[in-house]
């Protein structure tokens, strides 16, 4: 049977996760790959689900007062050097421009991997007195990271992101616009994608490159592996302080700005799929759905059938719902595993013996329950049907993150516990370098974050012994 | 005076209209200039106007049945060189990447000027059967062109657009297509910029580097000089031909798909600026301002009055309308004067006498008309004058081309018409790239189009005598 080919072409996820993956990023029409080594094309279905995160962020974003801006996507070599561990942390893996036209550069240029370097060398003129500040900027773009493996949405050589960058007068303001901005992210993970999200810092070892603080927060996917899914870091006045962006304050004296940024980017399409999605493929979430809802006739060539399903969908459309009919000539059962792959999150059939009885059926994605409906009722039934799934498949994500959630209290556990699981192990930790690095050589795991919720789980660290001071969560990320 | 000083500080246009374009750019707060040469900063209210561009004229593509995608941004110097004509129009100025990381790279490749040889390497894989057909897909992005000389807006070497890239069954498809999207140029011009165009057609001099057939929309500037503002290109099938693009007709025989490309770009805001400023600045049409009405309080200081202020704004608010209060401590006089800087379609005055009598002034932008209106018709007049800005700006842009648009009938006119004024001439051409030459050699004008309006002004060519084929239109270009 054609449908069942269809289906069977995706490896089980219990099977081979990464290769469940790759088969759905594929048969789902996300993803394609190029002639450009570690870069892909973003085909409509996976980019209408970027439009969907970007419109509903940005709204997060401007309810909160940022502007959006746009700067340049080169970056001269003397402009990225200026603060030392940033250059560090990027240098080598950017792209670099040599030559414009037929002449080679006075100065190389790399492609932006992110544009800290330059906003300070924007802000240095234009931010002059108190009255200019906060400045709350942030741009939609794309930047690149040369890296050397390369995995549709997780890591590639070219992502779409955005990226905030803000300067204030005081280190209070820098400090609670990056711990706002965090929590708008959170947020937006859990009240739109239905991801549960551990909202925490990350250890100086793991903080980014040239900040003082960063925040993060962080998703299991459904292998159990870590996925950092958005960051806000605080810079402190170091980047002022390299790039000389002072101010004239109300006390008429000369001070450096405080700085933050934050971002998130397209990886957050391979969480989606990492936790929603089954081995019928993908699972959407209905607020990111670019189709909603798939009305099947059946027996479409049946008189009337078309012209009903075509009534659904304009009532519906009507409504608001993001609504389609699918009327090409293969069979319903392929259309069922087709619209399933693509993991569109309602199905409604309809043939000659529904419209005769005055009635359709309702197919939900996540859980495959099918609800009988009259027309009349049909607009409302929908929009339960899709509200309950989007808080529904939030639910059931964090059900399952709290399944595969560990504490250890020591590395005899904490070993045990890696040997055996892939999840979030929670472990008391000294604050050393030494023990985050034990541990890491030792198990292969990272520190994920030290969670705002703290909890006291023992006295001591996990790895040394010695007093504990923070609350870990460790895991495997991608 | 305080409000003078800002003033005074713009080149009035008559004096030097290319220092009152950058007055205004910079004035108005749209762009900044960077360290990066050539490239430039979109700050807030530049990069605002583009986003109103941006979801306007998406949604009118997506009416047509555009779907968006995202290919890379670099392209393999081997695949750059695959069509003859595109390689030889781009490969003079293109930025190239030649190192990733630390490594150089084993094959150079440069940063999309344009992505035709993108999605021809894309669609030659994605393309199998009729079935597939059409493909009509769109990107937004930014692309890097190494230009010598750059202008905010105009030229410079990184800039923002769109690109529409289609693939066809049938050459009748792919003009239609063509065709379709020019219309939908001009009429996002007309009734969105309030900007009239001349639509045509590109003579072979001027087409684009690759194509069959090149549509242009051209409009007329302040100055008389004439602005390129969105092309739309029929490649036949020799792209296809060059990438080896084919599909297997309903006939069952393997077949060269035909293709288009279409782009619009951020040169459209300099298009704003100098069809609709004046010597108080930008000037900006109601659909495309990031403020629509600005309230401005009079001596705020008194009771009730910025309280009266915010309960306007937030009447216009629930309306729909883009508003804001500037209750900054500038003077009333500093206030507007900004505001017509920045090109606010509408101010609203109120002060304690108005707030006694129950009434505001509304000021247009464009003409500066005062109206006086109760608090109970302010939103319903605020709404009437917008659209009465929206129609008379287009309207009186289009009296403004219609007053410097001149008529040539042999070489004599058309040096005097050029020698004295600035705009479109219209005269008769043989078709022979010869005269064409000749008219850009000796007057320093290029043919703009031959628009799809032809008029016989007479038998014969302009600048040979022998028999005129076609009507063009003459002018000096940004």
């Amino acid at each position: 049977m054609a449908e069942k080919k269809m289906v069977e072409a995706i490896t089980a996820m219990e099977e081979d996760f990464a290769q469940w993956y790759t088969d759905v990023v594929k048969k789902a029409e996300l993803v394609d790959y190029t002639s450009v080594k570690g870069c892909m094309v973003f085909k409509p279905a996976g980019y209408a689900i970027w439009e969907l995160i970007q419109s509903q962020l940005d709204a997060r974003f401007k309810a909160t007062g940022v502007q959006n801006v746009y700067l340049p996507m080169f970056i001269p070599e003397s402009l990225l050097q200026v603060e030392k561990d940033h250059v560090e942390g990027f240098a080598p893996e950017v792209a670099w421009v040599t030559h414009g036209g037929l002449q080679p550069l006075q100065e190389r240029m790399c492609v932006r991997p992110t544009s800290e370097t330059l906003f300070c060398d924007f802000y240095k003129n234009d931010i002059q007195s108190y009255r200019d500040l906060p400045k709350v900027y942030n741009q939609w773009c794309s930047v690149v990271r040369w890296e050397k493996e390369t995995r549709p949405f997780l890591r590639s050589r070219e992502f779409l992101w955005q990226e905030g960058h803000t300067a204030h007068a005081t280190a209070e303001d820098a400090e609670a616009r990056t711990q706002q901005m965090l929590n708008v992210y959170a947020d937006f993970c859990e009240q739109v994608l239905a991801i549960p999200v551990v909202k925490g810092r990350k250890t100086d070892k793991e903080k980014f490159a040239g900040a003082e603080a960063t925040y993060t927060i962080e998703a299991l996917m459904h292998d159990g592996k870590a996925l950092q899914s958005g960051t806000s870091h605080n810079f402190g006045d170091g980047f002022a302080k390299a790039f000389g962006i002072q101010f004239t304050d109300k006390d008429n004296k000369l001070k450096y700005v405080h700085q933050t940024s934050w971002g998130m980017t397209t990886r957050l399409i391979g969480a989606i799929i990492m936790v929603h999605g089954d081995n019928r493929g993908l699972c959407l979430p209905p607020k990111v759905a670019p189709t909603q809802v798939m009305v099947v006739p059946i027996a479409q060539k049946k008189e009337g059938v078309l012209e009903k399903a075509e009534e659904l969908r304009q009532i519906l459309a009507d409504k608001g719902f993001r609504v389609k009919v699918d009327d090409t000539d293969k069979s319903p059962g392929w259309k069922f595993a087709e619209q399933e792959m693509r993991g569109i999150p309602v199905r409604i059939e309809c043939g000659p013996k529904d419209i005769e009885a005055g009635k359709c059926i309702i197919c939900r994605r996540d859980t495959f329950e099918k609800i009988e409906v009259s027309f009349e009722e049909l607009a409302d039934k929908v929009a339960e049907v899709l509200d309950a799934m989007q808080v529904e498949m939030l639910e059931r994500a964090r059900a399952h993150r709290e399944a595969n959630t560990f504490v250890a209290k020591n590395m005899e556990e904490l070993e045990a516990i890696f040997a055996e699981k892939t999840g979030f192990v929670k472990a008391m930790w000294c604050g050393d370098r030494a023990c985050e690095d034990t541990i890491k050589e030792k198990l292969s795991v990272t520190s994920r974050c030290m969670p705002f919720e703290q909890e006291e789980l023992s006295d001591t660290c996990v790895c040394c012994g010695k007093k504990a001071q923070k609350m870990v969560y460790w895991g495997k990320a991608y």
